[in-house]
């Protein structure tokens, strides 16, 4: 296996950090000891094991479900694997082994590998790229095997994939099949690859992917797919006025042209994150630049306050600039995903703090939000408001609107997802160049880094998100001159910070930076204030007039009708804006709550039951409304809740 | 013809009073010279007027629409005759009489008539009175019947309404079939055709369908429907949990028990209309209690602020209380016109100021609305925001939530209602009881009242809706004493009134009545301000929150996006809620325009492309916008609307 000791920011190895955190252990536990089997047995349930072991030849029967269903599999495995990589459990590895022999058994001579091609439309491998997602699935195959082969050693999984991988290669590329795939995934899978085998055609590939897409001789033009499909979700987010539109799939022009993040929000951010691997391999600085140039794009113009993503239920896309309505909002769960790990590749690239933030934003609200405390319900879109009789889309599609979140769907993206992010948190955390270690975020941990040529072992205790204050302990196995980087999130003031009990200085929104000799015990102890922000949009979101977001470090807030005194329609935060914080450790597993002064109708106005009235004639009366961690609504009973929150003007 | 010298308040004859108004004649006109026109076109190419040729035998063909099109037939005839009454127009003279004809011979031996029927149906008349508006169609024959015979002094199309009101008492009442119908309607008609024909039958017959609807065994249950159709509209407004709930047709309960409006609510408007002209001419004061009791529910707790009523287009009836959208509003503007006329009629049994006032803000604002000031062009649901991309819920029904008002409907109720409104709009202006007048509207006009055994003529002449100044010139006969009665509009603030040089009291809200002796040329002089008023609901009212509607007189306001130097959603009135009045006579044929003190964000705040910031950083500018009465929207580009203005706290 290679090493990388060039200049590159890598993450840390799974294997080399454990969480141990007063916030995240719980999650994590909650995750491995429970959502991992409530998944595996819906997957049972729905038939998407039995597809592999149909088409292995195992038993008969016909493929079940949607076309897309291996990518479901693979993605339980891999969180599996992560589980497994951090603690031993004989009875998951057990089922892990299992099913990796089922995978194995189903793959074909050739080493192709989709069961539902082979059961249902075995003639028509590779003809349909923009929508049947071959590739797609493919990516999820590699990533899962990777994740296989770190946990156990094992060589069979990585190597269905290699084999897979092959057959890919093969077919496409430069000198063969000329396609790209409708549903981004497998670039960022095959570079993942390409580090594990050293097999540069991985990484060739993963870039031939990336640099056709939008390219104007495409195979993704709608002429090229099935023309009696030419109906019907996809291609009716494609074809606009009779004319191919491509920004759905991101294909409407190279990636180095792309101004604006456009279309399916998932896919947006997996090719993303795959040309930032590219980038990354091949030190390409103009396809970083392009990338910058869209974060900023989403960020400045098309992302929400949690960091969610994707505002139209209609083709889970983004759509226009400042288009973020609150009461339809779809923030997908897996989108926020994608953009926790496109963030962490922008991270890797160019070391700005602000990656940082945005993963931290994003997976403490945008993507906490679709996992229920006890790891057994999801939401695939999360709405920012939510009325007291329900989602005024329920009955478009009650699945993703409902104001509870549900056991499982049957395009089940979110709840496989979900697992894999939170089993590998760990390395988001830590990242190292050879040179510097990076703590890129304030969560519990002991980690250990090659670095300066030496191992160094890091333990970081921490308060966050609930207040900030962090210890790190340095211990290298050997004095040594290394950079010592430490992120502090935007959100923090009054920073002080001391380095071996020396202060030093630290901003916020940027990277702490201390290089010096390190000795085994060396502390670097952060302290700042988390203040309560009452945040506002930029005018030109249309959804949020008048209305305030709360956030206190990382966490954004939201009511919830049960802590209000008041229907939250009558709810108005007081024009001071004042706020009393206060932790409840028996509030939804511990949470840091904030009450904030409001005033509300004096009804005694309205006794005489007019229906109008004067505006000066109507009085209104102070009051306290409890906020809750936006990630921790609809735990309790079902009922609104509102993100943005209604305010006097200042 | 029978004469009524009780002593119950009967509104002035249209042939007795003339509408000569700088606010009215001109709408009028237009009604006249191009709606009556325009609608007749549009009779014609829809095949309504055809299905009475064919039903004749005058030629072949099938029946063409919706069972329920010869209504808008009979209603246009209805609004054409009360301009022949007050107008010579030979041109429609003919037309009419040819119509006349022309249903005369449609009708068949027995008295039955209706096209639907007769040409598809034939044997199943009779038998679905909840879906399929028989004797709605009748109703609106026989008000056509006596327009026409009011105007032109014919019996033709009398005896054909009163041979076919035969054929119904003969079928239906305590000794025949028992049934009351599911649209509402004919109770009023036979109401008015007693009075016209003096035959007690007819007021019996409307007082058996007021008193059986509702009742435990009436036939409008749905058992007794055709059972292969109760699916569809209306039998799923009508079907709650598998049970019969007839709220939908207000037949849930006798209407004396009634306590809330219910269901459909043109429905619920002419039923209440036609239970009040039952209660006028029986004397009966529990029927006047219930209807006051739901007039009550209805402007306490389910009416738009426009006077518009019915807020869901699901069913376009009448929810829950404090239901009151603003975005989906439904408010239809036949929904309207039925409550102009049954307001009317609580206004003759009680004499309460409070039902002229409703009958005002419904006219000015909820009703005009429906009608452009071209003549040609229709609102059926009359939403109170429109976005800036249209409304919401364009896609569910294009026809009822365009940014902009139609030509025609499939369902054509609302085109053919508001102009025979219009037509008789005198008839709401004055009403006598023989010993007093009452002057129910402050509406330009000359009248001829017989009061005190004398004919008094009135000459009013108002600077209403712009200004509050009105002057009445009194002229019996001869010296005379009796009452007369002015409504002194509850929006009129310092109201000062001369009668005859000498001051009077008077208070808003009220009627200002004066009893002395009358002689030629007394004036009554009144004087009154507007002030603007700032409107805020209910707080259980969820749609308005925080947001203000704007009247002054009987006029609400509106903002439309070409008057905003802002998007609307930017806009929010200023805390001291300045305001200056300007009369525009150049503007949507000339309006007073009010031009508001509002705050903006300053776009400067915004300049560092930050999508969200700390709202104590985000500056406003002051800025003043334009508001127009809510009645004149959509009349230039279409574009964003609001009625319910976002509004700093006071």
């Amino acid at each position: 296996m290679p090493t990388h000791s060039d200049q590159r920011l890598r993450p840390v190895d799974l294997a080399d950090a454990a969480i141990d955190d007063d916030f995240w252990t719980p999650r994590i536990e909650t995750v491995r000891e429970t959502t991992v089997d409530f998944v595996y047995d819906r997957l049972v349930e729905s038939g998407r094991i039995e597809n592999f072991r149909v088409a292995a030849g195992e038993v008969d029967g016909e493929f079940q479900g949607r076309f897309y269903n291996d990518s479901d599999v693979y993605k339980w495995l891999e969180g599996a694997c992560y589980f497994l990589e951090t603690g031993d459990d004989p009875e998951l590895r057990e089922r892990v082994d299992e099913l990796v022999e089922l995978i194995a058994a189903a793959q074909e001579d050739d080493g192709y590998l989709n069961t539902y091609f082979q059961l249902v439309e075995p003639d028509k491998k590779w003809t349909n790229l923009g929508v049947l997602h071959e590739l797609y699935c493919a990516g999820h195959l590699f990533e899962a095997a990777i994740a296989h082969h770190e946990a156990t050693g094992e060589e069979t999984l990585l190597t269905v994939a290699t084999d897979f991988a092959d057959h890919v290669d093969r077919r496409f590329g430069p000198d063969g099949h000329d396609g790209v795939p409708g549903h981004e995934e497998i670039e960022l899978a095959l570079v993942r690859l390409y580090r594990v085998t050293d097999e540069e055609r991985y990484l060739d590939l993963a870039e031939y992917f990336v640099e056709r897409r939008g390219a104007e001789d495409s195979r993704l033009k709608y002429e090229a797919f099935h023309p009696d499909e030419i109906a019907g979700d996809p291609y009716d987010h494609v074809v606009v006025d009779g004319e191919y539109d491509g920004r759905y799939f991101q294909d409407h022009a190279p990636l180095r042209d792309q101004e604006t993040v456009e279309g399916h929000a998932v896919r947006a951010m997996y090719l993303y994150t795959g040309a930032a691997d590219v980038a990354l391999e091949r030190g390409d600085e103009d396809l970083v630049d392009a990338l910058e140039g869209l974060w900023e794009n989403m960020t400045e113009r098309r992302m929400y306050v949690t960091g969610g993503i994707g505002s139209s239920h209609e083709g889970e896309r983004f759509t226009e600039d400042y288009d973020l309505p609150t009461d339809t909002s779809y923030a997908e769960t897996c989108a926020a995903l994608g953009s926790v790990l496109w963030n962490q590749r922008l991270l890797q690239l160019t070391r700005d703090a602000r990656y940082g933030d945005l993963q931290s934003r994003t997976l403490y609200n945008a993507l906490l939000a679709g996992l229920s405390l006890d790891g057994t319900r999801f939401f695939y879109a999360n709405p920012h408001e939510m009325g007291p009789d329900g989602h005024p889309l329920h009955g478009v599609d009650p699945n993703r609107f409902a104001n509870e979140r549900q056991g499982w769907f049957q395009t089940a993206c979110c709840p496989t997802n979900v697992p894999r992010l939170i089993a590998s948190l760990a390395t988001h955390v830590y990242a190292s160049d050879g040179s510097s270690v990076y703590v890129n975020h304030h969560v519990g941990s002991e980690a250990t880094v090659d670095v300066a040529d030496t191992s160094v072992a890091i333990d970081q205790d921490t308060s966050f998100p609930w207040d900030a204050e962090t210890r790190l302990t340095v211990t290298p196995e050997r004095p040594a001159t290394f950079e010592l980087a430490l992120r502090v999130p935007e959100w923090c003031e009054d920073v002080s910070v001391t380095v071996a009990g020396e202060p030093v200085d630290a901003s916020p929104g940027e990277y702490l930076q201390v290089e010096r000799e390190w000795t085994a015990g060396d502390e670097v102890v952060f302290e700042a204030a988390f203040p309560v922000r009452f945040l506002t949009s930029h005018p030109s979101v249309r959804s949020t007039a008048g209305a305030v977001a709360v956030q206190r470090g990382p966490i954004v807030y939201c009511l919830e009708e049960q802590d209000s005194p008041r229907p939250l329609h009558q709810v108005r935060l007081d024009r001071d804006r004042g706020v009393s914080v206060e932790h409840d450790p028996d509030l939804l597993d511990g949470v840091t709550a904030l009450d904030l002064d409001a005033r509300v109708p004096d009804m005694t106005s309205w006794d005489d039951g007019r229906l109008y009235r004067e505006d000066s004639e109507a009085d209104a009366t102070a009051t306290t409304v409890r906020a809750i961690p936006y990630y921790g609504w609809a735990n309790r009973d079902a009922g609104a809740m509102r993100l943005w929150i209604d305010a006097e003007s200042r």
